[in-house]
């Protein structure tokens, strides 16, 4: 760990990252308890759609994202299988920005993506909270502490003992060896885009790369309109990440790839 | 009915529940109408996924989760398929909260579920609203009169006859017959986790139960973690309702039960 | 072109209108970006679920939409397959409202359903922009311009030059011959109603009109509701646009009819 000295200065802005989806009434009963605590209290949807129970993907798409928010904004991130029984809840403090996060390898993932950060486990009996649910922490607990340090109400040293164990993440990283990377795909998006776990830029002494998705071989494009018709193609994404695309299509369905399949990536020139 | 004297004071907070899903720009469309008159205004969406035309599931979510938000709070549901017909609309004051609903067994679910409350009818004629097209009354009606209420330029009882009679819910309601209560699955969240029409708690002299789907039993657990791989476990959700459920699996695709499945609770102890 | 004189005092409002869908984070990124460069934003979500790169399918909902948000609304349309390639992005003034959208069919489909606009072409290089990826100019360049336009840090003329030709719309326009009008289906909404290119109302001279899809008479109905049971029929939607609806069951799942098929009104009266 690298103790962050910044303190936090809330903005008043609040970022919920879920695998609720929008199915359910659970995501906006988050807002209405954080109105009830706070109700000038600004609300985000950064994303409900986490893969369920994947709690590292929160992880690490608030690590590659938390910053195109304003400084001082409290990020919120549930996604919480382990919810009523001893799991802990961390909030952690980085680059003006707070978090709050089960500590499933949620959290992990996500310092994981920090520079410097400090930790504090939460310890929700001594915060004046009413009587929390065995199944809905979210609202009864990371709701209300989002909106108590949101509002300046708390800050991120009150809330519990500080520098705890974080539960590892069980994100696979990607191997470096020799001139070579070899990562994996980590998830599709909305285009079927499959996104890796192999983050850019590339070598810098790498002038040129080959990607290979299995057999195939994948052309190193700077934007997604450089493919062409039925060409996949390799691109580092907007979260920095190495990702495989087909043009207007989505690789996710018309190729045999997914969450797991092999991506390489070597040193061609 | 039961007559609530408490008078409405709102704090600038419309919830919007609707049966429209995202895929369209309607619920959009009704947050730009309420902005337009009342720029103020903060608006969150309850759900926009209620089952199609399921106006009493949107009636029970809102009758059950009202409360999380801040006294002062208009909520809004729009499950409206007599949109342009004669059906009417609702205004239902409770709780320090108000309610904009058809009158189509929506309103008379929620009001099932709360203490004391009072409805007036709707009179669109006598608002000053602009004309109405017969195909979006959450757009022409259901938003201004939101927003009127929200900002205070309206009183629930200025907006039309007071103690309609409701349409009747057509909800199942469980059933309990000596030492056992039977219910039904009212309908699937996102995890496909499947919840039932049978709340908690149980009669408190009932110091153990047992609760069966079918043929299949479920041990009731108090947390999603409690359940052993593979388990059929059942749980009072966060609704307060039972609910059915497998570890970080989903019930629904598994199991073969869904909306209309009997549910039974017998007391064992 | 039709020049617009009205100046844009902006209210502090921005819709989003895109084709991200919401399983990412990509559309909570814009708004983080846009309440780091202007917190007081207020931002609703229009519409999420644009049919993956149809851009003109966003251009005609905004065209049709707009005018429900308050005057000094900014609306950002972003459908951009062409991102990080040469294609430009136009601001849009009219009405009272501004429009930052890619110059790709997108923008001219949205001001053929304007009175009187005025559009200019972005110059991002001449604006006080961080360095564009090639991959999510929703984040690096529409988001942070449409933070100025709606702080008044920037007006639509000092954006870039006036007066761009325009990508034209390749939405099909229905055809009017003699006594009758041919379009097509254009997309399915939420319920499965199957909205057309048809806007009405009809010529005032046709008292009545009879309307077909493929082989089969959908009769014209004012509400939903009039709809008898399994009976196909037509009606003026919220759009404005000729509708194929079923009555509570989705026209699109029901039926073999989609995007393409033709949809044809006669006078018969």
């Amino acid at each position: 760990m690298n103790r962050s000295a910044t303190s936090f200065n809330p903005c008043g802005l609040i970022t919920l990252t879920t695998d609720f989806g929008l199915q359910d009434p659970f995501a906006g009963i988050m807002k209405g308890v954080i109105k009830r605590h706070f109700g000038d209290a600004s609300v985000v949807d950064l994303c409900h759609a986490v893969p369920p129970f994947r709690g590292e993907i929160a992880g690490l798409w608030l690590g590659l994202c938390h910053h195109w928010f304003p400084e001082g904004t409290v990020h919120v991130a549930v996604v919480d299988p382990g919810v009523g029984t001893d799991r802990n809840i961390v909030c952690i403090q980085a680059r003006c920005h707070a978090f709050i996060a089960p500590d499933n390898g949620l959290a992990a993932e996500l310092v994981s993506h920090l520079d410097s950060w400090t930790a504090w486990r939460l310890d929700p009996e001594a915060l004046d909270l009413d009587i929390a649910s065995t199944t809905f922490h979210g609202r009864d607990i990371f709701a209300p502490v989002a909106a108590m340090l949101a509002s300046a109400n708390a800050a991120p040293d009150s809330l519990g003992s500080p520098d705890p164990e974080l539960v590892p993440s069980a994100l696979p990283r990607p191997i470096r060896k020799d001139a070579s990377l070899t990562g994996e795909i980590l998830f599709a998006d909305h285009f079927g885009n499959l996104s890796t776990n192999i983050p850019g830029p590339l070598p810098k002494e790498w002038n040129d790369a080959t990607v290979s998705v299995e057999a195939q071989t994948a052309r190193l494009v700077r934007a997604y309109g450089e493919a062409r018709p039925g060409e996949t193609v390799a691109i580092f994404n907007s979260f920095g990440l190495l990702e495989i695309a087909l043009p207007r299509a989505s690789a996710r369905d018309r190729r045999q790839w997914g969450p797991g399949t092999p991506v390489r990536v070597s040193k061609t020139g």
